[in-house]
C-alpha cells in the first residue's frame, strides 16, 4: 500500500511538500531517512531515532540476507519486529552491495552468481530472489533489482555504449521484479530505479519506461557512486522533476545537508546518506554554521554545545531547549573532545544523534518553510548560514 | 557534608539498609556504584543511567587529572556540570592507577613520581595533590591517597612485612591527606581506606588508626587486586562490621552478583566494579538466572530478552513490563546475537543498559527485602536462581 498526496508546491522551484502514506504509517515529505544497513542505524537506540523524529528508515536486503539469514527473519514476521521500529522501512535490493563484491562475483542477465563473504557460500542474487527476500523483510518500500552503473572502474569512465547496456539490463530487471512483487503478493509498494549513468538521455529513456511500468514510486539510483559533484547535481537537476509529479521521488544515496536543500529543489521527495552516522563516528560533526571537527584542539575549553541552535540530546539534554534560547542542560564541545580523544563510546553515540537529529531537524525545517511559502527564503539563508563557520 | 542513618538491619547477618546524604543528593543503601573511569560510564548516556536507577556514580581522579586536565574542569566548577550527572559522585584517590604504572613510577614516603602515559611528563602524586585535584572535581565522596597493596608482584606474594609496611604508609598518607582535605575547605566527605593486604591483624590495625582519625566513612582497598576469590571472601568477612556501625562503608572493586549479596551480608553499604559494563562489552550478561555468552550460536533465533524478567530497555523496550508479566517490547536475544556478530555499536550499548540494570536492580531487592525483614530468604532465593542456568 502507498498513497502520496502533494500538500503544496514551491513557485521557484521542483520543490513539494507532500504526505506518503505507507503500512506502516505516514511519513511527511521532504524526507531524510536515516540508514540502518544490519537492522540498526549505527550507534543509536529505536527509541533515540524516535525521539528525534525519525519517520522511515533504510534497511539493507544483501546484509540481512547474509546476517541474520531469512529463516531468522521470517520467524520474526519480518524487520519490523528483529530491529523494534514500527514505523516504515524502506530496503534497498541488495544490488549495490552484490555490484562492490567486485572480483568475487559475476553479473549476467539472469542474475549475479557470488560467493558469500561472510562464510563463502556459493550464491545467486536475481530480481525474483530479491523480492522472495524483500518480501521477508516485509519493508514498506521494496526497490526493485538494478545494476548499479558504476561511474568509473579502475580509472576507465564509464562510456555511454556501456551506461546503455547497464541500464538496459537493470530496465528488463525492473519488469521481473514487478512480476515476482505480485506473483508474492507482497502488500507493500515497490519502487522502480532510473539508471543511465551520467548520460541525461539514457536517463531520459530508462524514466520512460520505468514509468510506462507504472510503479508507485520511483528512485534515481547509480548517483553518489564516485562521480564529480557537478556530475551529481546535473543528473539530480535532470531527472526528478521529469518524473511523475503524483508519484514519490528517492534520490539515493545522497548526500551533504547542501545536496538536500538543492534535491527539494529539484523535486526530490526522499533522501537517505550514511554520512550523518559515519561522519558521526569520525568526529565530524554537522552544524547550522558549518562543519565541525570535535579532534580540533580549539574545543577543549569551550563550554558551548556543537549546535547553539540544535535541541538535540547531546546538544540541550532532556530539556529540548537550544543554548541559543537559553538552555543550559547539552553537552559542551570540551567534554564531546573529550571523549573523543579518550576513544570513549559516548563520544560516537552523542555525535550520532547530534547528526541524525541535524538531518532530520533540516528537513523539518524545509518542510515548514515549503508549507509557510518560504522555500526561496529559505533556501538562500540555509546556505548562508552554513558558509558562516561554526 | 555526609549524613548516614541506619534505618534497619538484619538479625541474621551483618547487613543493613541505610541512606546516606551527600552535597548532590541521597543514596540509599546497600548500592551499587557505576563505574566512570573518564568522566563517562562506558556505553550509557547521563539519561539513561539515571532512568535505569543510578544513585551515584564514580569518577577516576588519576585519569580525569591527565584528561582534560584540572584546568578545564576547574573552568566547569567540577566533574559534575563537565559530565552531565547531577547526583553524587564518589572519585577514587588515583593511587590504584598510579601504582598501576609499574616501571614508570616511583613510590617514596613522600608520594608517587611517575612520567604521564599521555605525554611523558614528569608528575608527581601526593596526598596533597590527590586532594587537591578532588576538590577541583569537587566530588560528593573524596578518597584518601593510599598504596594499594598488591596482592603478588610478578609471581611474588606480598608477605607479612610488605603488607605492613605498605599499610603504615596508607595510614600516614590516610592523615596527611585528611590535613589537606580540610585545609582546602573541602565541603564533601573524605573517606579513609583499610589496608592491610590478607593479614586480618593488619587489616584491624588499619581500621582502629583510621577509626581513630574519625572519617565520615571508610573503605576497604586492597581487594580484587588478582587475590583468589577465597582470599577476598575472608578479607570481606572480617573488615566491614568491624567498622564503625553509623558510618557507610565501601568495599572497593567488588565484584560479581554473588560477592555483592554476599558482602552485604557481611555489612558492607557500598560497591563498585567495572564488570557490568566491561562484560556487556565482551558479550557476556548477567542474569537472574544465571550469565549468558550472547555470542554462543544457541541464541540465534531465540526471541526471549536476555532476561525474561528484567525491565531494561534491552529486555523490555520503553514499556517497562517484562516478558514474563506479558511484555513483549524488548529486544530478542536472536537480534542481540545479530548485533553482536556484525560487530554493531548497539550491542554494547544494549549490553551495558541490560547490566547495569541489573546489578541496580539488584541491589534495590537487596534493599526490598531488608526493609521487609526478608533479607535470610532473599539470600537462599538469590542464590538458587543464579544456580539454575539461563
Ligand atoms: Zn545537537
Ligand atoms: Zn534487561
Amino acid at each position: 500500500m502507498l498513497t502520496f498526496e502533494v500538500l503544496k508546491t514551491d513557485p521557484s522551484s521542483h520543490a513539494r511538500r507532500a504526505t506518503l502514506t505507507l503500512n506502516h504509517g505516514v511519513v511527511q515529505t521532504p524526507i531524510f531517512m536515516p540508514v540502518g544497513t544490519y537492522g540498526t542505524v549505527k550507534g543509536v537506540t529505536p527509541a533515540s531515532l524516535e525521539a528525534m523524529g525519525a519517520q522511515i528508515i533504510l534497511g539493507n536486503t544483501f546484509h540481512l540476507w547474509m546476517r541474520p539469514g531469512q529463516e531468522v527473519m521470517k520467524s520474526f514476521g519480518g524487520l519490523h519486529a528483529f530491529e523494534r521500529w514500527n514505523k516504515p522501512i524502506l530496503t534497498d535490493s541488495g544490488g549495490f552491495q552484490v555490484w562492490s563484491l567486485g572480483e568475487m562475483r559475476k553479473i549476467t542477465e539472469q542474475g549475479v552468481h557470488f560467493a558469500s563473504p561472510v562464510n563463502g557460500d556459493k550464491l545467486f542474487m536475481s530480481p525474483e530472489v530479491s523480492m522472495q527476500i524483500q518480501t521477508g523483510l516485509n519493508s514498506d518500500i521494496v526497490m526493485q533489482l538494478d545494476e548499479c552503473t558504476p561511474y568509473e572502474t579502475k580509472g576507465h569512465i564509464t562510456t555511454e555504449a556501456e551506461a546503455r547496456q547497464s541500464m538496459e539490463m537493470s530496465r528488463r530487471w525492473a519488469q521481473r521484479s514487478k512480476a515476482e512483487f505480485q506473483r508474492l503478493e507482497n502488500p507493500n509498494a515497490l519502487f522502480g530505479i532510473v539508471q543511465g549513468g551520467m548520460f541525461e538521455h539514457l536517463r531520459q529513456e530508462s524514466l520512460d519506461a520505468l514509468v510506462e511500468m507504472d510503479f508507485p514510486g520511483y528512485a534515481i539510483g547509480g548517483v553518489s557512486v564516485g562521480e564529480p559533484k557537478e556530475e551529481m547535481r546535473r543528473i539530480m537537476a535532470h531527472t526528478p522533476h521529469r518524473l511523475p509529479a503524483h508519484k514519490p521521488r528517492y534520490l539515493m544515496g545522497v548526500g551533504t545537508p547542501e545536496d538536500l536543500v538543492e534535491g527539494v529543489a529539484c523535486g526530490v521527495d526522499m533522501f537517505d546518506c550514511v554520512m550523518p552516522t559515519r561522519n558521526a563516528r569520525n568526529g565530524t560533526l554537522f552544524t547550522r554554521f558549518g562543519d565541525l571537527k570535535i579532534r580540533n584542539a580549539r574545543h577543549k575549553a569551550d563550554h558551548r554545545p556543537l549546535d547553539e541552535t540544535c535541541t538535540c540530546y547531546a546538544c540541550a539534554g532532556n530539556s529540548g531547549v537550544s543554548w541559543a534560547e537559553g538552555g543550559r542542560e547539552g553537552f559542551s564541545r570540551a567534554y564531546q573532545h573529550h571523549l573523543d580523544r579518550c576513544g570513549e563510546m559516548l563520544g560516537p553515540m552523542l555525535a550520532s544523534i547530534h547528526n541524525l537529529h541535524y538531518y532530520l531537524n533540516l528537513m523539518k525545517e524545509v518542510r515548514a518553510a515549503l508549507e509557510a511559502g518560504m522555500f526561496g527564503e529559505f533556501r538562500q539563508r540555509f546556505h548562508a548560514e552554513r558558509a558562516r563557520g561554526v
